[in-house]
């Protein structure tokens, strides 16, 4: 299974790309698509549409998981953000692939252990569990981050399906309940 | 020229689509995408794009616009309205379309003539530019305003570009300055 993880932004998204085969992840890529700050919205989440295009295309993630914004102090920004948000969902079910969610908690949770972690500890957990060789930087650790947080998800999720024979598999497609 | 007109929503996306020839207006078309008012978002979002690819590929727009939204009240309503409007204007750029955008304001002033026109008098003059038989719903005639407006900005600009030779014809493409 490879996992796409999108960190959503509209001047920066960051992606992340995992394998995980059994217990095991392994990094593939992770970078930031950017946006510039100027110009027109149109051109700007064309820039998202044809970078989430190009990496779908060059790593054929198998599935993709992209995390849940929230409502900033500032209404414009909260704003701008859903656009950009909507924009590269568009892009992942655009190219046929189902698109997991989850809160900056659950992201947190799943890779440091806590829900209240700071961005650093993130970055750092991300680099160990994946032994990168450096820190990456906070918007691809960012979305590393929330394709680990899917792998697992998707373990509690077989695990369920494990020990409740009754449930139809149907019930566990990409790690979500459907 | 035909003119894609689009009142973006995560409910209810309204289109109307319009022929424009020297100074006659043409109704082409015109409706709802709707997303249903449940279920994750992913998947309402892939309903926008793939009814905004459908009206592309049946009545085949040179041109798109679309309608800017402003902070709601709730805002995790302007959340949502905000992803909704980036998955429309990703789907149109997607489909290689140059994308307008144009306030409420700026269209009731297009339609209407003034720029605190209510809804009803814009169904009404819609009806009337377009000589439908009835009214359009009101979503639908948002979008035909918007498209509409669209249609005499290119007229205005196309004035700007007579009175000024100086200017190169680049600064006019798809009616917005570039």
């Amino acid at each position: 299974m490879i996992i796409l993880g999108i960190d959503p932004g509209l001047r920066t998204t960051g992606f992340g790309v995992i394998e995980k085969q059994g217990n095991r992840l392994r990094y593939i890529a992770s970078g930031t698509i950017k946006t510039g700050t100027a110009g027109a919205l149109p051109p700007r989440l064309k820039v998202i549409l044809s970078g989430v295009g190009e990496i779908v295309s060059s790593y054929q993630p198998t599935c993709a998981a992209i995390e849940k914004v929230f409502v900033n102090v500032n209404p414009q920004s909260t704003l701008l953000l859903g656009q950009a948000r909507g924009a590269a969902i568009t892009a992942l079910v655009g190219a046929d692939l189902d698109v997991a969610e989850y809160t900056p908690a659950q992201v947190k949770q799943a890779v440091v252990g806590t829900g209240k972690a700071v961005k650093a500890q993130v970055q750092d957990m991300v680099a160990r569990l994946l032994k990168l060789p450096g820190l990456p930087g906070t918007d691809a650790a960012d979305a590393l981050g929330i394709a680990i947080c899917h792998a697992n998800s998707h373990d509690a999720l077989a695990l369920i399906g494990a020990l409740s024979p009754a449930l139809p598999a149907l019930h566990m497609k990409n790690g979500r309940l459907v």
